[in-house]
Parts: structure tokens; sequence; C-alpha cells
């Protein structure tokens, strides 16, 4: 897989940070996922759903998956998030073997991504100021909602 | 937690058959699970909806943890079904602090149960015939639609 050049990833990132926002403006958990295949084509993109459909099991990293449809292989793919993934995001990444993980920011939460480091997962991580911006606003808003979320 | 003692290990095992068993008259993979509570509550039950919903996002426990919609705690739950949980499905076991899973077979795939034992969740493995002869019959009539669900 060719390395992924920064004007790329942070394009990408993009993509997750529109969805995390349209997620806040809807009254829900900011974290936006895109799921890009090996030729740059966007395969699904997605935003934590637990508020706006009472679905806990809809994070935005399984959003976009579940957007990007039935596919055969995963191979070449990567999973742009605008957060460090959780162990049952992470899990998703490994199980369905995407390739690279693109990560806004990793400072208000630390889920799974050395994990998948471990595991062959090429994992670029952005430290983005407006993802970090992002979280902890809300995280301080709605401390509740947050720790629903990951399940503390 | 209470130990839990077999006879109820079995009957919870019997609802997530019953789901597997549903999803293969569905024509779907078949493999069912539930959500038990703490006091031995159904809090929700699903199974694999790939073929059914066109949805690589819900494995049998998914949708079952989907099913019980959104709560604050999982603390003192037990996800029962009727496979070793793969990668993906482990990690939401992990993330959500899911304290019990009970597994049908790991005989025809093993997932992530043991990195779940290591972590703390108590694993009861039952090493069930019917769950082995699902399995069995279904990878082997439909190899494609399996390495599909598990991104093999």
């Amino acid at each position: 897989m060719e390395l992924l050049d920064q004007a790329t990833a942070r394009a990408w990132l993009a993509t997750a940070v529109t969805e995390a926002r349209a997620g806040l403006a809807e009254g829900g958990i900011p974290i936006g996922a895109a799921l890009y295949g090996a030729d740059g084509t966007l395969l699904g993109r997605g935003r934590n759903r637990r508020v706006q459909d009472g679905d806990p099991s809809l994070h935005a990293e399984t959003a976009a998956f579940r957007a990007a449809g039935r596919r055969r292989s995963y191979r070449g793919t990567t999973m742009v998030t605008t957060l460090s993934p959780c162990w049952y995001c992470s899990g998703l990444i490994r199980q369905f073997g995407i390739s690279r993980v693109v990560i806004g920011e990793a400072v208000t939460f630390t889920g799974g991504h050395d994990w998948l480091a471990e595991h062959g997962v090429e994992v670029v991580l952005l430290d983005d100021p407006g993802c970090v911006g992002l979280m902890r606003g809300f995280t301080k808003d709605h401390p509740d909602l947050w720790n629903e979320d990951i399940g503390e």
C-alpha cells in the first residue's frame, strides 16, 4: 500500500469532520467517520447515531462501514475517524482487514489504535486541533452522554 | 457476579439458537445472540443480518446489543452467542463492559474470547454439538458468504 500524503489525509478527515459537525447540530455525539477505497473513492460515511436513532450500535465508524454496504474485501481501504477508535470500532477494523486508519485526535479519548498498529494496520494520527475542540466542548457539556457512549 | 449454572446457560443459549435457526430459514448466516441482564431478564436478541438487510454491520451480537436499546451500564449483563465472537463483537463486549459471554461453540471459528477472558470478562464455552452442526453445514454450503462475513 502506498504511503498516504498529508494533503489527502487532511482532505479525508474533512469528510469525517463534516459528519461530526452534522451530528452535533442534530444534538448527537460529534464523532464522524468515512471509509475510503484503495483508489481514493469514498465508499461510505457516517456519524454516531446514539441520540438521533436511539441506536447504541452505531458509532461513527460502524455507521460509515454500514453505509459502504456489503463488500467482498476491505484490502487497501482506509477508515477515517475524528476520534481514536474505541475497542468496538477497533475490533471492526481488525476483523474486516481494513488496511489503514486515519485518526483526527487521540487526546480526549484513546481507544485501540496502538493494538491495531501491533496487528498490522497502518495508523495515521493527525492531532487535529479542530477535532480536539469538538470533543472537549461536547464532553464538558454532556459528560453523561459521552460516558454512556463508551460504556463508562 | 454469581457463577452461572449450566441449566441457565443452556436455556439462554436456546434463545440464541432460535435466532440462528430463524436466520438460516431466511437464507441468512445462522448465528444468533441474546443479551441478558444481571437479573436474568432478556434485554435484546438478534441474528446476523448481512443477507437479510444487506447490512454488514449487524453481526448477531451487535444485533442483540442494538435490540437492547440505549443503556447506562452493562455491568452484570451476559452476551450469549452461538459462535465465538469475532474481533468486532469481542470489541463490543470489552468496550461496553459486558460482564460475561456464553458461547455455543468455538470449534468452527475462534474469535477474541481468550482476549476477553484476559481482560476480565467471564467466558462460558458450552461446546454445543447443535451449534457446531449449524455452522459446519452452513460454511460447507456457503463458504463465500461466510468468508465475506468475517472479512477473509
